[in-house]
């Protein structure tokens, strides 16, 4: 019988995040994950693949987020601007109560280099996602690709930043300022 | 008794391509790899520590290059300057005569979801060691870090552009059109 557990996928989500920071991600079992939160490693299973899962789960929604955004761009929008759009809409995706958890998360993450690597394979995801969408609003190959991986470059730094000790600024803000440092690079070029 | 085997580390590299090429990576044992050169496993792991890592052999000497290239920029250049410095510094690194050898590398890479993490891991980690550089210029730490990322976009985007089939120019020559697109992008933006 299987039984549904309401609630439970955010409840090991959670608690494993928890444990990775506390212990390390290594010191972690699925077993340990899910009896802190009174579930069994079976129930673990039937949400996750594996402990490493537990930190990527929502890949699909998230990049949702960044297609709906290309999609909410003007016709006639220039191809960057379309990536502007979309890193635009990501920025609600990480409001400032959101912060926390994401330095939390991305500590987790850079403890490791199994899951470094699995983080930069979300992101070339996305941007692979992103590349196809300017396609079809059509933008040619080279054009798209280049802008989704500028864009996905943009929303990392602007990211890291964002999630750096002290700082206050929104999102949004942090992105604004990035691509404002993207012009003025690219303009300073010989 | 460890014997010193004349090319074995070139040898074990070569065959390695070739078998994840025709067998699959998955298909292919360090067993297998050895014993198509004549070699022991023993001998294998006296160079590599497993068969990821043969792919991966000396990116410390492929990041020298891009450093070299930046050392080479001269004083005062622009912070984008600096890293086209290093990017035209890389493409001697990729004559055209080693193309065929990158595609085939890039198709064995683009099979198996655990070297592509591994591949992005490298991009990031010459991302990471050309900000230091650009720092140790007297670029500012957000510059540098969105500089150096910028090129490594730029620099990936242009080496799959200089890899598909039927592409004739030079990296260089392809890296130039990339840069020049990344300009217009901008400029073309709101």
């Amino acid at each position: 019988m299987v039984r549904w557990e309401p609630g439970a996928e955010g409840r090991l989500q959670a608690a494993a995040l928890n444990l990775y920071a506390e212990r390390g991600f290594e010191q972690t079992t699925t077993a340990d994950i899910a009896q802190s939160v009174g579930l069994t490693e079976r129930t673990f299973f039937r949400y996750f693949a594996d402990k490493r899962e537990v930190l990527f789960a929502g890949q699909e929604h998230f990049e949702q987020v960044f297609l709906d955004g290309v999609a909410a761009a003007p016709a006639g929008a220039s191809a960057l601007d379309v990536v502007a759009s979309a890193l635009e809409a990501a920025s609600a995706y990480f409001p400032d109560e959101r912060r926390q958890h994401s330095r939390v998360r991305y500590a987790v993450i850079s403890a490791n280099p199994g899951l470094q690597e699995r983080e930069l394979l979300k992101m070339a995801t996305l941007a692979d996602a992103m590349a196809r969408a300017l396609q079809e609003r059509g933008v040619d190959e080279a054009h798209a690709v280049l802008a989704a991986e500028t864009g996905t470059t943009v929303f990392t730094v602007s990211y890291r930043r964002w999630m750096a000790e002290g700082e206050e600024r929104s999102l949004a803000a942090v992105q604004a300022d990035t691509l404002a440092d993207l012009r003025a690079l690219v303009l300073a070029a010989g």
